[in-house]
């Protein structure tokens, strides 16, 4: 039996929810959220939908004690309203933080021994504060970081080239924030290298990353929140773990030399991060990803 | 190729248009939305969430002209901010009724050809104006209807059994609104007629009739919208319509009988309604579906 | 984490296994056989698709005591190469019994406490010899039955009113073989009982009953075997019990009243039958019924 | 709607209608087949598992006319009787050559202008044939080609490094045959290059493309055909052409340097390749593709 928790039923919370609950992922899923009414609506609203649907899926409205047995728990929890257009991700670290850290020790006190998945902002930082509250080991605690992104590089380089985003290779590196970057050494398109590509298809690479980089943002103006391509990520990352596909991925996970959660590529399996590597990064990409490091430091310790 | 439109790119709208995505029911998906910020937002986020797919889903943003060769165009627009708790779905009505008409002139002019399907409030009206201003055969035109109701119902009295709702046939008929009501001549779970459910399971029948007839009030009252159930509903039957599935489905189309448009159970195909029958009803239940035609007219006539 | 075993791996357990496989339904699929040169090709064929599909299922040749912690064990062993056109299912029965009874034995003795599904026939009498030889509670070992002879009645009954066979209600009772019958009382479609569709339609109901009796006989004519119907009808099952669906699925499951296993419904769910009730049939249907059980047992006295 | 037809309904061809069916990846599938009654126990049995999916594919046997308005035609017949284990997929060239221009005429005269994706054996030779007697342009035919060495290039290299199959990026490129070889320069996973891989994983590299290069024969080994993985190869390129998905695919199209077809990576979409790219491939793989393109060459010299 698949059991998948989601913490915090706002936008995303409650779009992770639908797609697990519309394609049939999970046996059962609890949903929990500060908001007794809300949620209560959103489970009627999945209710309503079940004979409609080619699966079963029991949705219940829970707490924190509720997912002790939980393959995969899922942190949706935020305050988005708190964002300001074209801002930062941090705006919310405050806000979140005592939340956070009251689910991680929930977790804890249930005894959950599964697989934390962290979408709260910001990220990085969010997802060490579970890791702490709730003891697990590092492996078992990561974020979606810049899987999403990556996502969005994909989407931005394959537009350039019209192809499919999927047949483009490659990742944004470091904080889900502005201090991210495009590893070009790591991107591949058509046979091509970055530099190749850009000179063959005439590409401004650095307008692509920054397209890449901003474009949480550039969603967020038109609708206020960003909720579809977010919870896909997640998603994607639980099912990885609920199959033990021993995936590659992109995720916010612990990285020593930086004592902190970053996003550089891991391999996902049904213990989180099953295995580590290093990128054969440039020194200027190692550079910039040391940089990243810092200024998620240096923010924590602004915000915090 | 399959073609879907989608007018109105709200809570519904977007869910709607997600579900399409996320399981790549057709291969160009066209949303349409009076809010150019806000659609363009909507696509985006679909787009960024491309390389995480397993299906290619062409999203863009366009006009009514856009949408002459489709399929299917679904129409989602509405104003459920005029909504009230426990209210009724004609508020919308005049706020709808003039975009309604304009899209449906815009159709019309673009050759539109396909399946409109109708979520819009109050839709059993609203179906009628959509077929109108498209000039298109009633065939042609339908409205989701009771077709959401019927799921509540099966919801309720599958909770009360303590089945899937997927094993609970039946019906929801009339208006989607306040003078719907349970068919309990058509409804059966575990080999059993209503009646005999009733007796075996102790249920209070008019209890779940009840609760399936506010269910979409119940939801609202803690979201402020619905969403997941209805946009599932109208996927399926665009579903029925790509398909050519011939399958039974509670949906308001055209009824000669009342001159309007009101939800009985039709066979759902690639031309719309493919194949009417009438229901063996009791004669309770006949007076009451005549009983609920009257109210849509005399709501109508009130309101429009 | 899903976890499925397939005991025999010829037509329909390869094609069970790679419904699993395709649609991502378990996250360990185990599949088991007699021949290892031939398993071990499926699972090569399999991990091949590997890196085409989107989800991960982990695909291993096993033994039975691989299966101790399945949540489903499909049994698909068979001797289709003994079965002559338009024959019984019967004469696999003596070449059945003892790979059947090593198979239940060796479950036993791996301590496997899930649901066994199974396929092999005759059904009615394999089911009841998995039942004994495992010793699992009757509700843990139920048989597909006539689920599949209930899916033909809809083909066929489909066909004739051109409507989608989902679209019509009803059941095959019985034994899986010649005594079956259609119980007309519980079919329904267009709104219609079946009386009133062979009037209305002009139907020969009995023609449509043999057709559907008569259906794996006519398949195995051209082909000489069936499998995507009957691997189908097997996986549908086992995902009403993997995600506790509680849905109403005619199936062979233990009948006190016959003190053996024939196919009435009964409500699936994660303890296999958690749920039985009885039918309002007719006194004829009644009649049928008992028959059937009669001529189960007494071709078991014959064949055994 | 979504047309699909199939040509030769053997292990192959009933593989790749059966994901169309089991999936809805077409809303009509049009079965062909020279055995009429093995074609319509395909066909039954498709349609006595329609009532057990979740979609609706109208599933019919007909003839290439039937094929006329196709957006997809794959071709799977075959003889795959004559190959012998280990043995050279040219065995089945005499046999498969009259059959292929049959259809490839009948295709032509009915006035076919969609996309034909050839599964046939010698593939290269096979979809060259194809090509001259639609009259296509060549675009719009290719084959299947090393897609499928590919994916087992990618279970190889992913059981060696024990990760899942679609984290690995790379080709087999060249003939789908003997002459094949894997393009170590196109090698990517876990962040390295095969190279890399190769010392820090200890890999045996020559021994990991063996494994590729005769894997169709290792399954061949143990069931006398292959079914699974390459009807997942041809279904996934069909779902490519019908979405406009262009995506990267290595498939056997046609190279006017080698003046006929063989395999090396394209973009497929509407038009089937959309576009098209060369690898920037070592001196050595060039000479290696040019050696295959003469090998395809003189085996067809010789068989034909």
């Amino acid at each position: 039996m698949r059991k998948i928790g989601v913490v915090g039923i706002g936008h995303v919370g409650a779009t992770v929810a639908h797609i697990i609950v519309s394609q049939g992922l999970a046996d059962a899923l609890v949903l929990v959220d500060k908001q007794p009414d809300k949620l209560a609506s959103e489970v009627l609203d999945f209710r309503d939908a079940a004979s409609l649907l080619p699966h079963h899926v029991t949705v219940t409205a829970g707490e924190p004690k509720d997912l002790a047995d939980a393959d995969v728990v899922i942190s949706a929890l935020g305050h988005i309203e708190l964002i300001q257009p074209g801002g930062d991700r941090f705006t919310e670290l405050r806000a979140n933080t005592p939340e956070v850290q009251q689910v991680g020790r929930d977790l804890k006190a249930a005894g959950f021994n599964g697989v934390l998945i962290v979408i709260s902002n910001p990220v990085d930082v969010i997802t060490g504060l579970y890791q702490q509250a709730t003891g697990l080991p590092t492996q078992q605690v990561f974020g979606t970081g810049t899987y999403l992104d990556t996502a969005r590089l994909k989407r931005a380089l394959g537009e350039a080239l019209a192809i499919d985003p999927r047949s483009v290779a490659g990742y944004m590196l470091g904080e889900h924030g502005d201090s991210q970057f495009a590893a070009w050494s790591t991107v591949k398109a058509l046979g091509q290298t970055a530099t190749d590509l850009a000179a063959n298809y005439h590409l401004d690479l650095d307008q692509v990353a920054e397209d890449a980089r901003v474009g949480g943002f550039t969603v967020f103006a038109g609708k206020k929140y960003t909720n579809f391509a977010i919870a896909h990520a997640a998603v994607s990352l639980a099912q990885l773990v609920l199959s033990d596909a021993r995936n590659e991925a992109i995720v916010s996970h612990y990285d020593a030399r930086f004592a902190g959660y970053i996003s550089t590529p891991a391999v996902i399996g049904r213990g989180g991060i099953v295995a580590d590597f290093a990128l054969a990064l440039t020194a200027a990409e190692q550079a910039a990803l040391k940089q990243s490091a810092d200024a998620i430091a240096a923010k924590t310790a602004e915000y915090l």
